[in-house]
């Protein structure tokens, strides 16, 4: 069954709101979980909502109120999320450092304790939309299911790193881990008994394996980083980097052994326009798309794809007829709407 | 043979000046292409000075003038090299960054026409002693030997990425190039007939190889992404983040079909003072190192390394006991000593 994007919107609001959460806020993050589902990472999405609003209701997440600012000068902020949603935290982030952007070329902010920060592909369109650069590391201090470069004992975190990049069309998405695959789709492997596709985790001796139960066996094995035995030294620069620009920066990280789950975030935007000028940059980065577009595909492939070209085309197929959820989250928005006496949205006729 | 690094910046910094190098640039050049070999990189240190050399007689390399300054604004700089030293600019966009960067939190550089960059690594230190995070992008609009993820064509370059991270202790110093291999390695190992540690390559056809031959085929293959043809989207948008930060914002890239050869480059400097404070960041990346270093090496590693830590220990080495110089090296200094009527530092005696 396919939904429109504005009723899920509407639903996940008010369910947001009616657990505890201030309207404005509920509103983004709604806006953001459904604009994930746009872009067709269906388990990053309204799925999530659910498990929100279970957090919320245990104050496990909090509703209301602002990030705390512990300090705000120049390019640059620094908040205390107080495990306010990550969504919302990252989109006033992104806004913070747009504004900081347009003034001084360059604006970041860093922030700890934040929750759950969803699809960080989902945020890249508020800056590039803008015409403005946008980086986001992201990384959990407790996360330690990836093993460094040369190493068997898992103690890294995947670290994803997204960057939004504009162009004169469609912009550029990025988002990856620094693993090879990721905590989500390994434990989604896991749950129906099947295998990897490739050799992207090691067991405890450091075999190399697809199968996901070397990660809960005892003692665990770990994931791989991205180039894998090989090459991993490339995921191993990028996953040091993104924890220190996201919990290093942020002062809250592994030293801390804080004991309870959170996100610590790096954001920042870069303005072309005080370089080169946007339509110096934007000429530059279209001259790149159809250079890789007019590349012969491999034979295992049908096209060169940039990075966000895929999950574009399905927001604009989304846009027009409608998300279809999976049976699972459908599941999961059933019981809750009968749970919060909210009314579901209608599904589109077929 | 050994010889003391400031023998052999004295003799740098000379030969450089005596062929057109304003004094002050020289010495910045000498020093740094010093630090590569301090560092254990042989074929970006002194190794270059003969073709700088030769560059700079040629009028393809420029010695006298400072950049243009086309913006400066905010926390940021737009230069343009007009094919000055890559070293001499770099270490002084890193200079300008560093300003910034202590009053606004954060800086950038961005320079178009550079000339050779030599060894990125060797730059990091220079921010690190100062409790400063850098990142360097450089990329070469004209280099097309790597193929896009899922492409055969090589339309992108080896697009390295640096960053140097603070600690208590050594720096943590990142240099990396998106690509699995690199050019000069490439050319290395086909000098010799050899072939690559790894199939890093791909034919024309797609088929991966460790055979650098292949990319001096007709038509060429290409070099692969980190990640390989398995999850090379890894390595796709490293190479895209790369490129965008360098020939985007420099307004310098693929689309001007430059006739001459130049790089362009993008520094970034981060003040951990500014977010939660240096101490906060130290202890964090502090954390990380400790959390890898105790991870059990894999059976086919010694130890688990961090990122320029082998090359750390190389320097330390060559401050106590001198830098050996490979035998092609010694030759061209020898021959370049000559043909500019200086003396060759003297040898250490064993």
């Amino acid at each position: 069954m396919s939904f429109p994007g504005p009723s899920l919107i509407d639903f996940a609001a008010r369910a947001l709101t009616q657990t505890g959460t201030d309207g404005d806020a509920a509103r983004v993050v709604a806006e953001l979980l459904v604009e994930a589902d746009l872009l067709g990472h269906g388990t990053h999405g309204i799925d999530l909502l659910a498990s929100y609003v279970a957090e919320l209701e245990r104050g496990t997440m909090l509703g209301t109120g602002e990030p705390d600012i512990l300090r705000d000068h120049g390019a640059i902020a620094h908040w205390d999320g107080r495990w306010l949603s990550g969504v919302r935290l990252i989109a006033q982030a992104i806004d913070t450092a747009l504004e900081k952007a347009s003034r001084y070329g360059l604006g970041a902010v860093s922030i700890r304790r934040a929750h759950h920060t969803a699809c960080l592909q989902a945020y890249l369109e508020r800056a590039t939309q803008r015409g403005m650069m946008v980086i986001i590391a992201s990384s959990d201090p407790r996360s330690a299911t990836v093993a460094p470069f040369g190493g068997l004992d898992p103690v890294l975190g995947p670290d994803p790193l997204a960057l939004g990049i504009p162009t004169h069309g469609d912009p550029i998405l990025i988002d990856m881990s620094s693993s090879i695959t990721t905590n989500g789709m390994v434990a989604r492997i896991a749950a129906t008994g099947g295998l990897l596709p490739g050799p992207w985790l090691q067991d405890n001796a450091g075999r190399p394996s697809a199968d996901p139960k070397v990660l809960s066996a005892s003692p665990p094995g770990s994931m791989l980083l991205a180039g894998g035995q090989d090459h991993g030294h490339k995921g191993f620069g990028m996953a040091l980097a993104v924890e220190a620009l996201s919990q290093g920066l942020s002062g809250h990280g592994r030293a801390n052994a804080e004991p309870r789950w959170s996100a610590s975030v790096f954001v920042q935007v870069i303005d072309p326009a005080a370089f080169s000028g946007l339509d110096d940059f934007a000429d530059q980065a279209e001259a790149l798309v159809r250079l890789c577009h007019g590349a012969r595909p491999h034979p295992d492939f049908t096209a060169v794809r940039l990075p966000g070209e895929r999950a574009l085309a399905r927001k604009r197929h989304a846009l027009q007829h409608g998300i279809v959820l999976h049976a699972y989250t459908l599941t999961k928005l059933t019981e809750l709407s009968r749970r919060l006496g909210l009314s579901l949205p209608q599904p589109l006729a077929r």
